[in-house]
């Protein structure tokens, strides 16, 4: 059943490894069916280069496997609260990427620093508060979901479809779940950037002579570098 | 028309992907043809992967499309504002390069603060001022193309080839395409090297019996590290 | 003898290199054989692309050479002093990954910062002490050992699978070769998440009208970007 | 002639762009030959992908070309100096790699931090003073040498076999081309690992209820993460 979604979602999570976003079995890509309602997730702790499509996992909203020989992965329960709170969205996925999963462990959402973000994300990727002991004890990956959406009660999650679980890590969604996947990379890529942008203070520039020294021996009439002025 | 441009084009267009300087379909290359004052330029949103030579869009110094079925950039008009304003260039590039894109996120110009810089840039690669709202607002991507020159009317454009656009990104440009492009990797490198160089403060260092320690178990009389004391 | 341990171990030592956790000869994993309790461990000083299965060295636990033509890893002693002291583990591994090691370095060990971590270390991956002047000159690398273990004297081995040795580097163990390979891989991406995380700080976002340009020009009805709006 | 040596230096030069050390033509290895005292060495401006062992040029130690078709590195004066003042090394190389000429800008050596530096480097990798003026406009890269065989007045060359030119980047030497380029590498590493160690500071850690729930749901008899526990 729901063979080309398997596929789908198979290809999107295969992306994560090709886009440098996961390492062994980390990461989750998982995709719904608009007309069944029918979650497909990629398999707990099964490798990438072993995996087949045909291994996802089919479950409904409640979390019952309906189709599969694996367990879904255990962060199931978030994917399906994000897919009940945010009805437009067609895919979830779940990385520990390195930067953005920084800025989670950090607790600092990743603020609009410039286009690169504008482009993708219409304002702050925010972090959501600390889960309590109780949420963390009972029902947390499904809690998860929870302050997830929470995060969302004043933010539009079509126009913002990412977000930071604070000590943990990034989830991202979108109309596909490919399109989860692109939205994931580039948080990584706007929280490299934020990252590198807050570490950038002032220092003396090089002296006149050397520069002077460096540029005209590789530019004008005596340059002396390369074969070009033989 | 113009088919060596175009591969010109498409080729530097190309290594902006080898050298690792996009993701997705970010970035794009425009060459000009100096006789007929024609430009060409990556067309918009379509993946590297899948780009033909064919694919390029030919435009006149106004936007108008002369050739293709594709859309341009949607950064056309900046590239035709810095071949208005500079005509000694053949080539203009664009990307989000990571370091780079931090500085001017920082909105902080890349000094010269080594011989690296000094090889390609004659200077400050110089940050633009922010945009107003009403530039923003009205033909963004023209003004895009105004502040960047506005910032050379005191520098020399032909040995300062790049410029960070404020809160946007890097763009450069050269006497062809794809020396436009190895302005933009250059102008990567120092500013990857400057924000390093930013933030190296002090640590103590080891103690001497470490250091002896480790030096002398791999070189002198006494070594005993790998095959070689057999 | 031992054939399946020594490929184990071989291939645990190419996993390093494949991960990137290692240049030229560094790092090192062997691998104990619970019956025999003789150790199987890489060579010192072999490249790793030259390296075969049956190059692997056989020791007992006192570090005599049973079987091998090469010379053992100098940090032999090492690995043998944690496979006493630490009955439950079957591999050992070291390497001067760089992130790590720049921990080690700094002499601070590596929080648990957030869920990578948690999800493989039970708590802070310990910073040992500096050895004396005495530890370094006489039977050194097992008294680094020593230092490890003493770190562990409050702490459980098999949960916190992976220590610091200050001004040196990381070590990690396992069930297998292998397992020990995956826990140094983690605990480096740990410090580089840990790294990024500890410098993160507060710049100013972006202002509105860019924000809105960005998002709008390739989002909604009046976007412009790519080719989808003909 | 001394095909082995340009076979040799060959090689030396195209391990930089196997070691991710240069970027286009940037680098340069040369080798002397013992006997001769001959030095082969790099051409200027030559792209990596094209060079053959036999476009390596041959000069004599006053910089005459000897034999070869093309010019010499322009940096071919300061590996002779160091060829005259430090008699015992085979080999000489030049890079911009990132971090160690991060720290050249920064004009601060690098110290030993930890024992990856002591495996190579006996002490600090020690920074040269600025140039003067006056050695910067006349005899550009003879001078160059001269302030790094100035640099090592006070220190043995040969237990410390490197050096960062200030605004500038790293010079290393060796036995032979290959080993001055396995120095060189060393050096670009401990200069990121003093980097990342530099930028090493504190950070709370995360609560226990999220460590135990994390470090749970994939360890001992309750966890449920993956395939195993079916």
């Amino acid at each position: 059943m729901l063979e080309n979604l398997k596929k789908e979602v198979y290809e999107a999570n295969l992306k994560l490894v090709e886009l440098g976003l996961v390492m062994f079995t980390w990461g989750n890509v998982s995709g719904i069916d608009k007309e069944t309602r029918l979650v497909v997730i990629k398999p707990s702790g099964v490798e990438y280069e072993k995996m087949k499509a045909s291994d996802m996992v089919v479950t409904d909203l409640d979390g019952n496997v309906v189709e599969g020989y694996f367990n879904p992965s255990s962060d199931t329960p978030t994917h399906l609260e994000l897919y009940k709170k945010f009805p437009d969205i067609g895919g979830v996925v779940h990385t520990h990427s390195t930067f953005a999963t920084a800025f989670a462990q950090a607790k600092v959402g990743v603020e609009c620093f410039g286009t690169t973000h504008a482009d993708c994300f219409y304002g702050c990727v925010p972090c959501t508060r600390d889960m309590t002991e109780n949420e963390i004890n009972t029902d947390y990956e499904k809690n998860t979901g929870g302050v997830i959406t929470e995060s969302f009660s004043d933010k539009d999650y079509n126009s913002i479809p990412a977000v930071l679980v604070a000590s943990h890590g990034p989830f991202a969604w979108g109309k596909t779940p490919m399109k989860a996947v692109e939205n994931i990379a580039v948080l990584e890529e706007c929280a490299k950037m934020a990252f590198v942008g807050l570490n950038i203070s002032s220092m003396t520039r090089t002296n006149q002579a050397l520069l002077d020294k460096h540029y005209l021996r590789k530019h004008g009439e005596n340059a002396y570098y390369g074969q070009n002025n033989r």
